[in-house]
């Protein structure tokens, strides 16, 4: 394809067509209905093959060249005038929370296809192809951990230890991923980028609180977090002494009881501790249980205070077990978070949000996303819209499409500026 | 059937044939098996359903006359010579905990199957009927609560109650004893019963530890247990502030903590405090989980200190969820024990293991059993057998055969001078 002339340039008056887009999203929300106004499509079900089949044939409607990955990653592309140039990526997650909203990951691939289909209107061709992304399981919520397949795009995993994670109900990722349909012939990983864009709602309060429109992610919070197995022993729950108890719930119990009170004792300069699973066995009357697997992490935007909070997150493991008689294994441990963005790409998107005169603020992540792990891979930023109070996992996740309107103009006009470069 | 003559009063020489009954032991041992060493016969699972049809074919080559009730309970029947009158029942359980012993409940059901061999061996035929009962799902291992069918035997709940029960694996109590052929038609409870026998393993370390051979069971420990519900409401774990959350996995943490820390405050008079269950939704990381449901319970000798330890487990309930946001709402509540066996039985037990000349002791029971049920329908009594160092609930549970040769004779001679009279 030949260069366009100069005048094909994107001019700053451009828009995407917010109707159209709204209309997308409405007919996603479709799709895994959950709680009432809230979504329940987890990953690799048949919802989320519904899903995934519904937003192919809007892709392959908008001309786009949709390729699939051996982790079920969705790659659609849109050709650029130097197309071997290495593409500007565009993605987010379709799959949402057992008790998720409308808009958590669903938007951002959606803006991606948004932007495309407006580039199409518009008879833009920009210098290097876009691709719009679906990324699998980025939620965690049916198959632990999170953003595995974002994590092995970017080598964090294999793709033989994505395929063998099993779920709660028992399913096994790679054999839920052939069943659906999703096992693509293209390995997951390996290839350049020239750019990752994340649009994400801020899963917080503080544009909404605020009444800004944009918010240019700078940074990550940092996240510390860990699987931790408590080993004890049968009992019966009766004449058993106190001092002879090795009750293993008992030490997952008091170590999560342990990381809420640190919560609180860093709530002030805004740090969180979170308990977020603990399932043991038997877990019955009558018996005290042998075993617990329990989840916690802390997060704190001041790096000397995460510090603090993981290493006493970390002590109160050892506590706990021994309070209960328990033996402690750290499973695992992972982080996140810290400088991760690129730069350049932070002062591209404030540079959009400005000349587009937005409602624009900075500020951090707070949860983790996909572009954690691209960030790995290449350079990578995220936009942030406001939702309603910040409420999301739940099915009261809102936000009015005037919410997305300056997000998904800035995404535009920041990824054509990208991509012509 | 006639009077036999005075000639045919048991002697105090007869005995039980530990031989055969450890032949017994040895075949249910061989029904289930778990862990090594261990069972895992969980109730109206097929091998459940196997140890029943072994037990039945037992009884049917002893000569004993087998119904089945609405909710499984076998009852084996040997005939008295003054059959009209009311039975003397010796009973318990077959079924185990999920990694539970062979002994715990077992014992208790082939030493009333031995009590009728010996009598057979030795033409004794007692004035009363003697009936051998196995009670469906006492461990309450599978479906909750524990001794459900002794306790509609008894008035406590309804059968249709008892059929609804759900098990973790989703089954249900009823639909899981048509499966493997145990629902009788005898209607449960509404028989007169002249008094119940109960053999069991101590379930504690004090006759083993006191090398007696025989406790003669005085009391049950004071137990009191609830279960409660925490609801709190999913939301992120990242952005959202610990001010908002409403994690009902920390309220139920708490609330488990809390009543551990009351057990080691009461340890030293011999209190127990039980975090036995806790499970909650979605319990996932990433997410804030919006239920949790939670038992705990608490057992004390001392009627004072037990009730002490309730009242600080249930204001443990109103903390746990006021700390962390939430409701709590006690969806049931229990309490089993106190002076519940017959003094009559109790003496009668006592004054056979003086003139058998055993070791015994009086000693209070620690864990509660079916007898607890029976105890409110007819005099009851229990005899306690040592276990090895008190193990149970565990496949390291053990006994030696001459553990139960002394416990099995007062049982014999108990019964039958019972049943003579």
């Amino acid at each position: 394809m030949p260069m366009p002339d100069a005048a094909a340039r994107l001019g700053l008056e451009a828009r995407i067509d917010l109707e159209r887009f709204w209309q997308t999203i409405e007919g996603s929300a479709g799709i895994g209905k959950g709680r009432p106004g809230g979504l329940s499509r987890l990953s690799l079900t048949d919802s989320d093959k519904a899903m995934r089949d519904l937003f192919v044939t809007w892709c392959q409607d908008a001309g786009l060249v949709v390729s699939i990955d051996e982790l079920g990653n969705i790659f659609a592309r849109r050709a650029g005038w130097s197309d071997a140039e290495d593409p500007i990526l565009i993605g987010s997650h379709l799959d949402t929370q057992i008790n998720g909203g409308r808009f958590d990951g669903v938007a951002g691939v959606l803006a991606g296809l948004e932007v495309c289909r407006t580039l199409d209107d518009l008879g833009h061709v920009t210098k290097r192809p876009i691709t719009v992304v679906n990324w699998t399981n980025e939620e965690g919520a049916r198959f632990s951990p999170p953003m595995v397949a974002s994590g092995c795009f970017a080598g964090r995993y294999t793709a033989d230890w994505v395929r063998d994670r099993i779920a709660d109900d028992g399913c096994r990722f790679g054999d839920e991923l052939e069943r659906i349909g999703y096992r693509g012939p293209v390995p997951c990983g390996g290839h350049a980028a020239d750019a990752y864009f994340e649009l994400h709602i801020e899963q917080g309060p503080i544009l909404d609180a605020t009444r800004k429109k944009v918010g240019v992610v700078t940074d990550g919070l940092l996240v510390h977090g860990m699987l931790v197995e408590f080993t004890g022993e049968t009992a019966h729950t009766g004449p058993w002494p106190m001092e002879k108890r090795r009750n293993a719930l008992v030490a997952g119990a008091r170590w999560l009881t342990s990381v809420d009170d640190l919560g609180w004792d860093f709530a002030g300069s805004g740090g969180k501790a979170t308990a977020a699973r603990l399932s043991a066995w038997p877990n019955k009357p009558g018996i005290l249980s042998e075993s617990a697997l329990a989840v916690c992490d802390v997060r704190h935007a001041d790096p000397t205070a995460a510090r603090v909070m993981t290493t006493r997150m970390k002590r109160a493991v050892g506590e706990a077990a021994i309070r209960s008689g328990c033996e402690a294994r750290v499973v695992d441990e992972w982080s996140y978070g810290g400088d991760i963005f690129d730069p350049g790409l932070i002062a591209l998107v404030r540079a959009k949000a400005e000349a587009l005169r937005c409602d624009w603020m900075e500020l951090s992540s707070q949860a983790s996303h996909d572009a954690y792990f691209m960030a790995e891979h290449c350079p990578s930023v995220m936009i942030f819209v406001p939702c309603k109070d910040g409420i999301t996992h739940n099915n009261h996740e809102s936000c009015e499409r005037d919410d997305l309107d300056a997000g998904l103009n800035v995404l535009l006009h920041a990824v054509v500026e990208r991509a012509d470069r």
